[in-house]
């Protein structure tokens, strides 16, 4: 199965909306890309906040519009703070989005990412084995790399959609969106975004804003692929390495519009 | 009251003195701008030190030649670290700066920040939002988002500072700095640099950086809003959208001399 | 003592080797310089994961190639991990590697610092000031700031090297690296690499993967300094400031070729 290609103008329609809501993400990230994830959903056109005190993280999700959770440097003290919040956003309705980075290969990581998938995330972002290894599928990647490409995971995309009721983004050269019935592939991007770190992550945040807007969730968590496989594309094309390509990034981002998208 | 804009010359003293003197700053702040906040002050002439552990804080503060207080990502552990740090600088007369993030819509860090906000901070620096909030009127920002412009909280700034002593700076499109009884207003800058996290955390460190100088601390915590304003606006003139101005922004402050500032 | 300047082509042998494996490098770093270190791990062609939980540290460092500790922004917490991960790391014959940032100056991370000293490091980096302190010499320096040249400290790197057994490389304006009987200086960079955090502490990281490499271990740290200063100079010369080095430096790592080198 090979899905088709998320059309542009659904994805230039839901980012017309992004900029109309701008939507406030409470991110409770790892601490490599606190920084870059910020900055990028500042550049689309969405809010960052970053709350991690248990009380304060529960008293935030549920006046933020999404929730995002990403286990990269998780402690024992974080994952406290992560459930007060999991558990304030689902009682307000606050849709939130598991990015389980290098879930799989490390125990901690894993029981907690396994405890939490019963919490209905909306959506869930990761790459190959990360997704294989939530679908209970073998896998395990070398760190946040994965050691697979993303349409051999898309069975157990299908999977984890149907057994957890979220959209699944596994992410790689091309990326599939699923419901667990319908899906999507996301095309662009390049290599280069692979020697930046945090682009991953920093998606998983977009997906999260997006995950706060009306109409479908299963397009608005493809467009969020879309935004970052467009602006990835451009800025890989004004930039000669890894360095260059940030601010070019952050600036294609910025600049993002539907012209670009379709 | 609109008050009068800060003399370029003043500004350009001031900056003398900061790269005279090069003042190491005891940055304790959130998880996001760290490396942000050390790259400004490192850009503009200043050293930046980051020290957490609670009996380092303290043994550091009084080494260091001004303590910056930022509860972005205010956890309980960090708030023993950052008392600790307040009690030691003020016992060896190194002055600390308070940037309140997001006081008033959450209540652990709102509760804190009340506390120290007697132990004589030297300046405080916020939004309208956050000044609004601990001078006790009602405002509460949408994260670190200010809600209100400026000006509206110039008499909240004047209150705060009658009531703690310290200068009190309320930034956003236009800058205002008080004593409580005089102010001065600081022009530049541009809404580019609200889409780049940290601007205002950055400016909070520039901030203790510069109430470590000799000469009038209201001249000098004006000077500090006057370096990244105008910095600030050479970076927008020089970038084609947040993720270029982040650079462009840096080379700025680095380059920053007199005859921009006047 | 003048060291010989380590030869381009030894260097050049190295980044062949380092670029045919891609270390997988566990950074256990400080809080100010996460995002930059693995940007750099990645531009020159290596891997980093950072994981701090203390069971996951453990169970990580005998999976990765090497493990860096660098003890900037230590809490007590973080050093429970780091004691894990270094244990794991010696039993499994992972090497690791000391930053010491800022020991000597403070007591807590210095007294851990000599604890874990007996832990059998493969190699240590570290300024003047940090060099000559863990050698049992004066020194203390002003927070990350050396206070003292790199060459004053080639003794007191000479003999940290016979106490410890590891491969020490005292850094600055121009760096030298000795396992106790043999050294070699490396010469390039220049000034600006100091208006920019995280130069040093990134250093330490493409230090940890080349002691992953085959060869000889002094060849190989003496390597990973080489491409720093290299790609050091060539951003110099292409940027403006400290803001347009960042990207310029990160491109040049990622282009970096035998022929550069030599």
């Amino acid at each position: 199965m090979q899905p088709d290609l998320l059309p542009g103008h659904l994805a230039a329609s839901v980012l017309h909306n992004l900029r109309q809501v701008s939507p406030l993400v409470h991110c409770m990230t790892n601490d490599v890309v606190q920084s870059f994830t910020a900055n990028v959903l500042l550049a689309i056109g969405a809010a960052p906040a970053m709350v991690i005190e248990p009380e304060e993280a529960a008293q935030f999700s549920p006046i933020a519009c999404a929730l995002l959770i990403n286990i990269g440097t998780l402690t024992s003290e974080r994952s406290v703070a992560m459930l007060a919040a999991i558990h304030a956003a689902n009682q307000s309705s606050t849709p939130w989005v598991l990015d389980p980075v290098a879930v799989g290969g490390l125990d901690f990581r894993t029981q907690f990412a396994r405890t939490i998938l019963e919490l209905k995330p909306a959506a869930i972002r990761g790459n190959a084995s990360e997704i294989m290894a939530l679908a209970g599928e073998t896998g395990g990647g070398r760190g946040v790399d994965s050691t697979e490409e993303a349409l051999c995971a898309l069975p157990a995309a299908l999977k984890l959609a149907q057994m957890t009721g979220a959209i699944v983004a596994v992410t790689g050269e091309e990326d599939y969106v699923t419901d667990g019935e319908n899906a999507w592939s996301v095309a662009g991007g390049g290599a280069l975004m692979t020697r930046v770190v945090g682009t991953g992550c920093a998606l998983s945040a977009v997906v999260a804003a997006c995950c706060s807007l009306p109409g479908s969730r299963l397009d608005n968590v493809a467009s969020a692929c879309q935004f970052m496989k467009c602006a990835g594309e451009q800025a890989i094309a004004a930039s000669r390495g890894p360095g260059s390509f940030i601010p070019a990034f952050l600036d294609a981002l910025y600049a993002l519009n539907a012209e670009a998208l379709i």
